[in-house]
């Protein structure tokens, strides 16, 4: 592993095998009333994302549609890292290179200002407390349940459930197998450094996407007729698959447009309010093939690939055959 | 350009705009029996090539078709080049790392044979006169043709006629179209410097494949119901088009497998004696994927990419119904 790859995946993030392994989260209080949680407070918090990624944009896409536009306000890093050197995300879009509400340029420094002794990667999403100017909440994986929970007084007027009491557990269950086996899963082939670690990985990924295709083959969404939050997590790993990871990360099995259900699906669910309004393929591309600390190893060089073609996203997906209901959200009651 | 790359590709294949410009080719000297020409003979030469690039796998193709085999012998040499700092080819794969026929180790050496001031890059194919070592012809483009016409006297009985004469002024035209937006094509994309000639070259890539996709809607082959020698130069840049170009040249707007008549057309041909059994994928993915010449800049990460699945290639391709014939040769009378 050469000096570069070490700054852009801490060293501790690969395993003898040669397989990643993702580094913890180090902000993960819970959101509530208890001491040491979290508030729930409209205006108190920034999301800070990139639309580079799915750990993010998995809560962009949930506050979204539930309408927490108003509630919790949003800051945009570029997809591109800063520097070979500096594995961190930078306000290189906003006026000036900083944040128009934090003034920072860095994300990394709400980090070192909720903890000077900071040693990890400064990830997005993290919420910022913007008064005191500290990352407070990182937990990517927990992110989106919070929304859908302990922020529902916010909640837009019949904002659907994406979260439904009864499904909690199997969405739980199935939530754990998406991030290990596809979410990461792409992670686990494109970070893989043997090639023992790599096709394991592989092997996991498409047999995963075997079983999806399978299982969305005779309903419409991941649980039946409506849209929940295990839907948004595959989603943001499937609308990056053929633009960024079929080449950037060797998945190349086969492309998410070859799988007849999953690739009607993903497109539903990209032609949904929330989905395709928040997926910027620009963005992605320009990250996965040309950032830094993802291509270490070509400074020089800068080519994007031009293609696959991305106007073929609004094509008629026929998926409302398999539901009983045209509604694509369960309503609260 | 890095140092690296300037071994890779000869400075002067480099273009100001940052497009590839080929070499041209050094023993271009036709076969015939007038003074200074090649004289044509059984056992004289033997053909060194490597069975990853296209160039090469034409006159293998060609050779194998005709029924050459016991009149040119072939050297092999490995798909991977020797190190990163050398452009050649080595004969790692046999027996103490030299060819067992000439003993030599790299291809190289028949070049510095020929020529002691030989200052381009040794290339494969190459024609080997065998008593004197001396590299004696390797005009890929023409090398076909002279397989073809000038060494008729030792073609199998029954060979086909891949070049008739009626045909081969429109051969000769869509040969110049496939070589410039096809084969070297892919390469254009692959070696473009600058994002703009990289660009330019995808869009006539694929202008390219639309209009040959269109061509092959209603014939079987690209001259009609029989192979030519326009196929076979088209195939070797199809067969490697989604297991190497596609992600390792960028040319992702779609996979040949997406091409509905392109990717009938190739299976039908490589299934055809000749063609697939001298396609070998492994060394194909091994020379794109991790050669050190042509991604120097990964030396010390070498992941090769699992996919596609190649089981597909012997599918059935229903082309036999565009065709008045079932032979797919034009047998000479």
């Amino acid at each position: 592993m050469t000096e570069v790859e070490e700054q852009s995946k801490k060293p501790h993030e690969i395993k003898a095998d040669g397989s990643f392994n993702r580094q913890k989260n180090r902000f993960t209080t819970p959101f509530g009333n208890l001491p040491g949680q979290l508030p729930v407070e409209s205006g108190r918090y920034r999301l800070l994302w990139s639309a580079a990624c799915p750990w993010e944009h998995r809560s962009v896409i949930v506050r979204k549609i539930l309408g927490l536009e108003n509630v919790i306000s949003l800051g945009t890093a570029s997809p591109m890292r800063p520097r070979i050197d500096r594995v961190d995300w930078e306000f290189s879009l906003d006026k000036d290179g900083v944040d128009p509400l934090l003034g920072i340029r860095y994300v990394s420094e709400v980090y070192k200002n909720a903890d000077s002794d900071y040693e990890g990667r400064p990830t997005v999403p993290v919420l910022v407390d913007i008064k005191k100017k500290h990352a407070v909440q990182n937990d990517y994986f927990k992110l989106t349940n919070y929304l859908e929970v302990d922020w529902a007084p916010f909640h837009k007027k019949n904002a659907p459930d994406l979260y439904p009491i009864h499904l909690r557990e199997q969405i739980d269950a199935l939530n754990d197998v998406i991030f290990h086996d596809v979410n990461n899963g792409v992670y686990k082939c494109g970070f893989a450094q043997s090639q023992e670690a790599y096709e394991k990985a592989y092997d996991t990924l498409f047999a995963r996407l075997d079983e999806l295709e399978e299982r969305l083959s005779n309903q419409r969404f991941l649980f039946g007729d409506y849209i929940t939050d295990s839907d948004v997590r595959l989603y943001t790993t499937l609308v990056r698959f053929d633009a960024a990871y079929y080449n950037a990360f060797n998945t190349n099995r086969n492309l998410i447009r070859e799988f007849p259900n999953l690739w009607g699906y993903v497109r539903d669910l990209y032609q949904t309010p929330g989905f395709g309004d928040t997926t910027d393929f620009a963005a992605i591309k320009r990250h996965y093939h040309l950032s830094i600390t993802i291509s270490p190893d070509k400074p020089e060089i800068k080519i994007l690939p031009k293609g696959p073609d991305i106007s073929v996203w609004n094509l008629p997906h026929n998926r409302e055959t398999l539901s009983k209901s045209q509604e694509k959200f369960l309503i609260q009651p």
